[in-house]
C-alpha cells in the first residue's frame, strides 16, 4: 500500500495548453488517473493561441513523478514547457544565510563595527570573559552539531549528505523561536573527535544542539560535553522525541482516565531516542517500562548490553520481563515505537491491556501504520504529518534552548525537560483534546513561547543560570 | 599628540534641556571646550519647559567621553537622562544573524525543507558529493577561522575576546560581496590543533578564511589546510594586506613614473602580513626587497631566523644588506611598514630616494604620521580611516572570496591575488588618481565585484575550478 502523494515529492510543471475548451480538463485528468493530486495553479497567462501556467502535483515517490510528467507529455494540445522538482528546488544554495545586525553604510559605521572601535569591544570580553554572552553572537546562537552517523531514518551518510538536515533545523530555530543556529556537520572518526572539536569550537556558541550521532557514541559525547561545557548541550534525538513523547502522554493519560503511576509501557528500539524516553519516563513516574531491542526484551543481567543499555536495563523492566516485542506487549498500556516499520501487527494491539495507547514514530514508515490500529488504540500517534498527532521534536528543541539562551542557564537539566513537556501537554487545552489532537500544532507559535517561558523558570529554580 | 574625535569613541546623549534661550548653545559649547565633536542631534521634542533631545559625540578615548560627560552633567539647565557608548551599543546580542533563505509556513514547506522531504536531498549529495557545492549553504558559506592569539594590535586575546571581530568580518563579507560567512573562534593550543579542527568541519563550508593567527603557525596552517582541503584558503592578514599593499603601490608608481623592476622595496615587520607582501611584491616584479624585524635587516644566513623568515631571507635581500630600519632605509624608494607606531622619523623618509612612497600601515598608530610625512613622502598611506589611502583589506577579501565561490574554485592561486591586486588598482580612474587617492573607496560597491570578476577569471585560467 503506497503512501499518499505529498509535497515531499511535489513538482512544479511549466505547461502551455492550447486555448481550445477541456484542454484544462485533460491535464487535471490525466494527472489524477496518473494518481497524483494538483496542489495549486498559477492564474492563467492568456496569450493568443495558447494558455500557460503553472501546476503544482504532489506525487509518491520519483518514480511516480517520472509516470506523472510521462502523462503530461503525450497529451496532445499540452506542451509541457519545463518542470522542476520542488524539494530539491528550495534546496539550491542551501536554506539559511548569515545576515549583519549592524549597519555599516560610511566610515563612521565601519569604525564602530570593525577597526578602530572593536577593538574596545575585544578587551571588554578580554577583561570580563562572561560579557562575551552579552557582546558578541554567542547570546543567541547555537551549534547543530552531527557527525553524519545516524541521520533520520537513513544511517550512516556522512557529514556532507546530512547538511541539508542541519540547514532545515537552522531555519527551524530561527522561525519557531528567534534562536539563530549553525550547522556544523563533522568529519570524524569516533565520538571523542566529536567531543574534542566541539570543545574547541564552544567559543562562538551559547548553546550545543547535538544531532543524528549513533548510538550508543552519542551518549559519550553528551555526557562528555555537559561536563566539559559551561554552556546547554542538548542531544535532539534523545530529548527532544522524550519531551514530546512525554506531553502527549500526559495528555492521552487526561483522555483515557489513568495514573501515569500504574502505566506499564514498552519501548520498541532502545537506540539514543529511546533511552531518553525511557529515562524520561522514569522522572516523570511511570510504573514499568520495558525495553525492546532486536534481541527482545531489555533486563538485567542480559548478554551483550552496551554501557548504555546495561544502564537502562538496571534501571527499568522491574520483573525482569523476557521475550519478543509480541511477548511483552502483551497486557501493556503503551507501545512507544521508535525502531522500523511493520515491526507490531493488530494481533498485538489486542493482547494489550483495553484502550492501548499506540504511539508508532519510526520515520518514515511507522511500526503499525494507523489505518491498521483504526478502533483498536485509545490515542494513535506517529512521526508523520500527514496522520493525526505527529510526535515533532519541532515543538520542543527551539522552545527549549530559547528558555536557556534567555535565562542564562548553564545546562539543561532533567526539570527544565519536564517543564517543556508539560508546557507542550498544557498548551492543548481541554477544548481541543482529544484522541486526535493530543499534541498541538508544530505551526502553533505559542507553543515554543510557552516551552521557552517554562524551561526558563526551570532553570532558575534549579539553580543552572549565569551569574 | 592625541588622535581627533572618532566614531570609535562616540557617545549618544540622551539630554533634558531648559526651553529657555541659549542652553543648547551651552551645551554645544561645554562640549566643543571639552575637546568632542558634535556628530548629530535628533530632532527637538519639545515638552513645555524642557526641550529633549539625543546628541552623538565623537570623543577621542574613553577617559575623553568620560570628561564630556562630567561637563555635560555640570552644566546648569542641562539634564543628562542617560548615555550610553555607540560601540558597545552596536555590537550587544552580536552583529549578525541566522535567516531562513526558505519558508516553513506549512506542513507543505515543513515536508520539503525537512522531513520527509529532506531525505532524498540528502541522498543525492550522499551518491554524488560534488552535489553539496550546489544543495547546501557550501556553495556560498565561508568560515573566519581563529585562535584568537593576534588579534588586530591586540595580540594574544584568546578565542571569546576576538569575536567581535571575526563577526564583523562577517559583516562586511555580506554587506560588500554577498558571502555568507561565519565566525570559527577556536579553544586551541597549537596550530596543528588548528588544522585538525578546520579540516573536521570543512564538510559544512565553502571557503576558509583564515584571521589573526599568530605567525610563523600561521604559515603552517595555511599551507596544511590548503594541501589537506579542495575548497579555497586565505589567510586575510596575509593575502588581504598583501593584495591591497601591491593595488596601492601599482597606482604609485603610474604616479611617479616607475618600473616595478626597478623598485627598492622595505618591509618593517616580518610576520605573517610581512611576509605575505614580500611574496606578493616578489610575483609582481619588484627588483629589491628587503625586510627588517626587530633584530634588524632579514639576509640569507642570519641567526635565529625561523622556517618562515628563512625562506623570506631566501627569497629576499639579493645584495645581504643588514643593519637597522634607519640603515636600510637609506635610499629605498618605498617603506612598507606593518609593524609598530613611530618606527621611523622624517630624518628616514629625507634619507630614502627622491619622492620616496610610505606605506606606514601599523594599526592604529602608524610607523609614522601622515603630518610627519607631510612634503616628504610622494604617496602617504596608513591602516587608518582617518587619513587619505587606507590599505584596507575590505577592498581585497570580499571579492576573493566571492570570486572563488562563483568560479567553484579549489584553491587561491597566486595569479588570483595579483588578479585581485590589479582590478583594485584600475578601480581607481586616471581622472581620479592623485597622491590622495592611490586606491578606490572601500564604500565603492563596484570594486568588490571587479575583484571577484578577475579572481574568477584567474581561477579558470590557472585550472583550479570545480567540475
Amino acid at each position: 500500500m503506497p503512501y499518499l502523494p505529498t509535497a515531499a515529492h511535489s513538482i512544479k510543471l511549466h505547461v502551455e495548453l492550447a486555448n481550445v475548451p477541456n484542454t484544462l480538463g485533460r491535464l487535471a485528468t490525466a494527472i489524477g488517473e496518473a494518481g497524483a493530486n494538483i496542489v495549486s495553479m498559477g492564474g492563467f497567462d492568456v496569450r493568443g493561441e495558447v494558455l500557460v501556467n503553472d501546476v503544482v502535483v504532489n506525487c509518491s515517490d520519483d518514480e511516480h513523478a517520472h509516470r506523472v510528467i510521462a502523462a503530461v507529455e503525450a497529451l496532445e494540445g499540452v506542451d509541457l514547457d519545463s518542470w522542476f522538482d520542488r524539494t530539491f528546488h528550495m534546496h539550491e544554495g542551501g536554506k539559511i544565510e548569515v545576515l549583519p545586525l549592524a549597519p555599516v553604510s560610511d566610515m563612521h559605521d565601519l569604525s564602530m563595527a570593525y577597526t578602530p572601535g572593536v577593538a574596545r569591544v575585544c578587551m571588554a570580553i578580554h577583561d570580563e570573559p562572561a560579557r562575551a554572552h552579552d557582546l558578541t553572537i554567542k547570546k543567541n546562537t547555537v551549534a547543530i552539531v552531527t557527525d553524519g552517523t545516524a541521520v533520520l531514518g537513513l544511517g550512516d551518510i556522512g557529514p556532507e549528505a546530512a547538511m541539508p538536515v542541519m540547514e532545515g533545523k537552522a531555519l527551524l530555530f530561527k522561525e519557531f523561536a528567534g534562536v539563530d543556529a549553525f550547522p556544523i556537520c563533522l568529519d570524524v572518526d569516533a565520538p571523542e573527535e566529536i567531543v574534542e572539536t566541539v570543545i574547541r569550537l564552544a567559543p562562538t556558541f551559547g548553546g550545543i544542539n547535538l544531532e543524528d550521532i549513533k548510538a550508543p557514541g552519542a551518549f559519550q559525547v553528551e555526557q562528555a560535553l555537559k561536563e566539559a561545557l559551561d554552556i546547554p548541550v542538548f542531544h535532539d534525538d534523545q530529548h527532544g522525541t522524550a519531551v514530546v513523547t512525554l506531553a502527549a502522554l500526559r495528555n492521552s493519560l487526561k483522555l483515557t482516565g489513568r495514573d501515569i503511576g500504574d502505566l506499564s509501557v514498552v519501548i520498541a528500539g532502545v537506540g539514543a531516542a529511546g533511552m531518553a524516553v525511557g529515562a524520561i519516563l522514569r522522572n516523570a513516574g511511570v510504573g514499568e517500562i520495558v525495553g525492546v531491542d532486536r534481541t527482545g526484551a531489555v533486563y538485567e543481567g542480559r548478554d551483550e548490553l552496551n554501557f548504555a543499555k546495561e544502564w537502562f536495563a538496571a534501571n527499568t523492566n522491574p520483573d525482569r520481563k523476557t521475550g519478543t516485542i509480541h511477548d511483552v506487549l502483551h497486557g501493556a498500556d503503551v507501545f512507544i515505537g521508535l525502531s522500523g516499520p511493520g515491526l507490531i501487527t493488530a494481533a498485538d494491539l489486542r493482547n494489550m491491556a483495553p484502550d492501548p495507547l499506540v504511539f508508532a514514530m519510526a520515520n518514515p514508515d511507522p511500526e503499525i501504520r494507523p489505518e491498521e490500529a483504526d478502533g483498536l488504540a485509545a490515542v494513535m500517534a506517529t512521526g508523520r504529518s500527514d496522520y493525526p498527532n505527529q510526535i515533532n521534536n519541532v515543538l520542543a528543541f527551539p522552545g527549549i534552548f530559547r528558555g536557556a539562551l534567555d535565562a542564562g542557564a548553564t545546562d539543561i537539566t532533567e526539570n527544565m525537560k519536564l517543564a517543556a513537556a508539560d508546557a507542550i501537554a498544557d498548551s492543548v487545552s481541554d477544548d481541543e483534546l482529544s484522541p486526535l489532537f493530543v499534541v498541538p500544532s508544530v505551526f502553533d507559535k505559542s507553543v515554543p513561547m510557552a516551552v521557552a517561558a517554562a524551561v526558563a523558570e526551570a532553570a532558575v529554580a534549579d539553580g543552572v543560570c549565569r551569574g
